[in-house]
């Protein structure tokens, strides 16, 4: 077998395995799929040769399944279309559900190629076999049992057609991950086999064998995207509008920048702030930031502010934002109307409290809305106004008061981002409290800044990976940066291999307080006895020799200053680098409780 | 919330939630589950504290729910009994699927117990959830969605009931993982609630608040094994066996020492020859060794063997040895009756080939033959002497080779072992190669040595977590020695926190060929162009530091005379211990192959 350009492609097979899996992965690549993370493998030989003979396809390979999907899962988000997976039967695709179950929760399109024993070599204790049959569950789009390989022309058409249904159901309304289990027989190798003659020539149906010319598509498959509501409908959410000012944007995770301009138009003619959760691609960069709120999570701590905003109206956008006092709002006022705007078809509402959800294209939903209303609706400026005064005193006392915290306080970390981030930049929170943090600390650039994390299902496993993965993702080689604690660290250590192998740039932010620093800020804290064993879990680790033998960089600056020396020479440089911030989980907890002391004395005092 | 001891134990809850959980923690307990691993997590707190608080309960700390799944594995193989492995709603849940479908294949007894979101905060959003109803699909044996937690006296009985059922059902035949999903509502901390008052004592039934007198459980669950044959169908049997004396016994990876006598004396009766797998537990050992074979991987391959000793009836007991020759052999006499009996109600048979499957205990099965047949049956004593020879012949001959190779030989590590490792060892086998050269090399030595592996779905995930939890399970303080390749070695690094964290020892024999060794012997060697691409996958990594940051000690010893010498200072020595072996993938396959052609002659020139 040798590599081919594409119109060769598919034309070497010399087995009917291979001719098959050839035309499954030819149209893989007509269907615009381009990247496809492979693990190695025995029963997944075909798959794997076949992808690497493509010329048109990526090969990314990685040795932990786990940490290959979650590389994959954020390689895909950054793409945004479909990246397939590969692995070979066994535990190696039950390695793969982590990854998967994150993928459906936040819609990222995966192709998951699992292959498998043949149907008389399973459950019946034959190596490396288990039930692979729905292994993903409710947490794949759908599951198909491929059908074996076979030659025919019908064959042929069935798996080229496969393919091109799958690659576009993956990005489809909801988007999400896709299983294909495909059994193999012996022999795994492209090898011409004399007891399996392929059809000769003059049989075979052209387009079922080579395919349509010109690298099309077998079948070009297109699915629209949700479209606009019933003019009815929304004239009704127009003049709901109409009769409550006091009304609040929310938008959560997204990233969908055609969103940004109709969003800052509607709230424009509204007069409503926008809470814009970190990751909601709107605070920072070129657009006008005026209506933009970054630091509820601090303000709507307080008793004195919610106590005298009372909201009307809340038109949410999104999957709910990581605020927890923003939930807590909501849930005290449980009466006010809340509309959720959705376009995968999700229910990202965990209140109970939405009074309307809307499975719309949010684009055409804001710009009809502006239009329907712009000519009659007036704002109610106070409202805007004393929103805007919150958001711009609790920046300023938390800004103010963080550079006075004689420790390395985890939080400075994103003030410190927001202004070493070149334009372009790519800043990645892991969970538990990067995100958190990045909530109530960044508060965007003049410039553009995209903001990722994995707020699917919130696990702090295969973060390094997904960071990689958006990594590898990129067109521009703009930094891209990981802010992760040290246990979400340690889950996915091996995931680093990705960077050595790949000659992938990240820059990774390690807080390490050696544990779990989210545990203190909740109830467990007030049960010390079994706290550290049971929650902190410290596990004492020094991971510079780990980062030194996948090749990374190891810094660990004991003040700011030297952190912003060391970050700005590492996102020059290509590679993988870790710059360690060594803090501490209790004295954490106490400069966070400092500071929301210190917003509330700021917007009280600005009341006086 | 204070520690106590069992007569108190429960009695302390301050509400529901823990009253409900202290409950069913305490009859696990009364049920003889005595060890847990826990991973750190907050929706998951009810458990994890009812846990650390119970006197008799040991627990497990892991900070990596795929490893800490694997290491439960392990220790419930060693102990022989089910242990418990709790973890925090989300993807931390999906982390575990590899080792559960590991446990559903070997009948490890594994209780799963995952924490959920309560149902009004599933699929809407909420963080930290995914749908984890059936989870583990047909992965668990059972699945169970836990009642919402309630102190009520009936539901005090049900919970009380429901761990005492999936305690004795874990080790039911046939044994497996069950998997329990607990929906926790907040407050999840022990504190007092005024909303949610506990019953007066006076209106509490003392048997459902504090469970039977004297630790006894709540429901006393007894499960008989399987029981014996109809007297016909042995009857049958044993004309069969007199019938055909070309017979052999051959047994699987099993770890019954009640049918190491049985077994032999059946065996001494037909004058079958036994084929003892690497982890039949039967290489090796005091028992009489003259009938036992543990070189049939070598000379079943040789035609000149095969072609002259035609096999009447098979008796196999439990699931298939790893020998692929034996299997081929088998293919070979397609027609030879084989007669599969097996403890566990499953079908270890890939081959389409067994004439009967027995589903019964295989102690009575051997002990009620051999009582059939000792009177009467006449052996076949050329037929027995003849797989004796080429057992002793094939011995010698890779022995004095193995000695002569001037390189360090994978295959040596085992033979080496076998003369090193003290009575009352274990020694775990990693999968891929290591297993396949323990079945080669590994002979047993004259004393008991224990020997392991996860030859269910046999992957190459988890396996230092799975050795760590049988060094952990075992009362003894003889050494735990596993012998792992580098991928296998690489993809479960994080493994080996739980040395570090619970001080265990372990010795660790690294075979580094970096890469997936077991693929030069497979027929994808022959394609050369994207071998190491694919299939090869050297890392180049240096694990020396990793070892080192989990506190391991780390020797690379270049001869086996320094290997022998390193080995046994670090078998007398606590903690970890990893010893490297740097060998080379294509002269490994070169010396396995000469290794083959020096068997063939041994035996060929004895025939002259």
């Amino acid at each position: 077998m040798v590599d081919v350009n594409d119109a060769q492609y598919g034309a070497q097979a010399e087995n009917p395995t291979y001719a098959y899996v050839y035309a499954f992965i030819d149209e893989l690549q007509r269907a615009d799929v381009r990247n496809v993370v492979i693990c190695p493998g025995s029963r997944s030989t075909p798959l794997a040769l076949a992808i690497v003979a493509h010329p048109k396809l990526k090969a990314w390979m990685h040795v932990d399944e786990r940490s290959a999907a979650f590389f994959a899962l954020g390689l895909a988000k950054q793409l945004g279309r479909p990246v397939a997976l590969v692995c070979t039967s066994g535990t190696a695709a039950a390695n793969f559900l982590p990854a998967v179950a994150e993928a459906h929760l936040t819609h990222v399109p995966l192709l998951v190629l699992t292959a498998d024993r043949p149907h008389e070599l399973r459950e019946n204790g034959a190596p490396q076999a288990i039930d692979q049959n729905r292994l993903y569950g409710t947490h794949a789009k759908w599951f198909v049992e491929v059908a074996l390989p076979e030659a025919t022309n019908e064959a042929l058409r069935y798996i080229r057609t496969l393919a091109n249904r799958v690659a576009s159901l993956a990005s489809a309304v909801p988007a999400g991950p896709v299983h294909l289990n495909f059994p193999f027989r012996e022999p795994l190798t492209p090898a011409a086999l004399a007891n399996q003659p392929l059809l000769p020539p003059e049989q075979r149906d052209p387009l079922a064998w080579q395919g349509r010319p010109a690298n099309q598509p077998y079948v070009s498959v297109i699915d629209a995207p949700l479209g606009t509501l019933p003019a009815a409908a929304l004239q009704q959410i127009a003049t709901q509008l109409q009769d409550h000012k006091h009304g609040l944007i929310v938008v959560g995770p997204l990233a969908n920048p055609a969103l940004t301009e109709p969003l800052l138009q509607l709230a424009q003619t509204l007069g409503y702030p926008i809470l814009a959760d970190p990751l909601s691609q709107l605070r920072g960069g070129p657009h006008d930031q005026s209506l933009i709120l970054s630091s509820y999570d601090a303000f709507l701590r307080l008793d004195t502010f919610t106590d005298q905003h009372v909201p009307e109206l809340v038109l949410r956008f999104g999957p709910m934002p990581v605020a927890k006092p923003f939930l807590l709002y909501m849930k005290r006022y449980a009466h006010c109307p809340q509309i959720v705007i959705d376009a995968q078809n999700d229910w990202h509402e965990p209140t109970q409290l939405a009074s309307q959800m809307l499975h719309t294209d949010p684009v055409a939903f804001c710009e009809q809305l502006s239009s329907l209303l712009s000519q009659t609706y007036t704002r109610d400026e106070q409202w805007l106004a004393q929103w805007q005064r919150a958001e711009r005193l609790t920046r300023q006392a938390l800004h103010t008061t963080i550079q006075d915290f004689p420790e390395l306080f985890e939080g400075r970390v994103f003030t410190e981002l927001a202004e070493l981030l070149p334009a372009g930049s790519t800043l990645f929170a892991g969970n538990s409290m990067p995100i958190r943090d990045m909530d109530t600390f960044f508060w965007g650039a003049p410039h553009s800044i995209e903001t990722v994390g994995n707020r699917g299902a919130n696990g702090i496993d295969g973060v390094i990976s997904s960071a990689l993965g958006v990594s590898a993702g990129k067109h521009a080689r703009t930094p891209t940066v990981l802010v992760i604690g040290d246990l979400s660290f340690f889950h996915d250590l091996n995931g680093l291999l990705a960077a050595r192998l790949h000659q992938l740039d990240l820059v990774v932010i390690l807080i390490n307080n050696d544990g779990g620093g989210i545990f203190s800020f909740l109830p467990q804290a007030a049960y010390p006895e079994h706290f550290e064993q049971v929650f902190g879990t410290p596990t004492g680790l020094e991971f510079e020799p780990v980062i030194r033998m996948y090749g990374g960089s190891y810094q660990r600056p004991a003040d700011w200053t030297t952190f912003r020396r060391v970050f700005q020479q590492d996102i020059q440089t290509s590679g993988l680098h870790v710059i360690e911030l060594r803090t501490e989980r209790t004295s954490n907890v106490t400069m966070h409780r400092q500071l929301w002391q210190v917003v509330g004395s700021a917007l009280r005092n600005q009341e006086d």
